[in-house]
């Protein structure tokens, strides 16, 4: 179980992220949602110091100013330290090239935001319920551990 | 949408299967499901000819007969052509070393099954919508293009 883990949301349009966040709620979890509006934002606080452990999923939208999703996708698929931390595009984007990348850069789940607003808060609350309360990760991923170049580096 | 491709559930417990299956009935999904008992079936699946897609997720119990499901896992995801195919653990185990183990393959996520049956179901149901209603798999993932030797040499 990750309840007490946080979910991180990495989304910069603001209607969304209160869709997002009014689905997550709705179902009640006690996971706490960290949001962050750029790809910059997830590898600074990766870079971090003062974060006890990582979320229990990561949901990511694939376009953003700066620091794009698969930017950072791809930084923390090839951390040998985040590589297992579970990742779940949260996108606009139905692109057959999109998919295909975040798959061939080992991304959980992919998940094409419905247009319609009571199927998008359907779509989240399953997102919520699986990521959040049913599926397991790794228990012993610590930021402390984020040596990988590609995140030192940027 | 992963609507008309089929759930593969590979799982040797009687009991299991039938619980997973009326979990799955009672969120009526169009996705028909293929129960397998043991991990030598989904590699020889994989193998035969006539199989025009590849499924939507499979579900993967670890401790099986003859070829175990991190074996399944193993081969699957050291695939080339397989490896983006979802594959989401659906077992008893609650062990570090087998969640560790199949993070560290690639799976997808790892559900550990509820002992009690409320729970079971309950877990089930939302794997089978996450998996096979919300989550986007690359379409382009063809039984045909099975040719790494993991899979070819057993």
């Amino acid at each position: 179980m990750n309840l007490l883990k946080p979910i991180w949301l990495v989304e910069d349009s603001a209607d969304d992220i209160e869709l997002t966040l009014a689905a997550l709620e709705s179902i009640h979890l006690a996971n706490y949602v960290v949001v962050m509006h750029d790809g910059s934002e997830v590898i600074d606080r990766l870079k971090a110091d003062g974060i006890e452990s990582l979320p229990a999923v990561i949901l990511l939208d694939i376009k953003m100013p700066k620091v794009s999703g698969i930017e950072v996708l791809r930084a923390l698929k090839s951390d040998l330290h985040l590589k297992d931390l579970p990742v779940v595009m949260l996108t606009s984007s139905r692109q057959g090239p999109d998919l295909a990348e975040c798959y061939a850069l080992g991304v959980n789940a992919y998940v094409v935001k419905p247009v319609e607003s009571t199927a998008f808060i359907e779509a989240v609350t399953t997102v919520g319920k699986f990521w959040a309360v049913v599926n397991e990760r790794p228990g012993a991923i610590r930021i402390g551990e984020v040596t990988n170049a590609h995140l030192a580096e940027r």
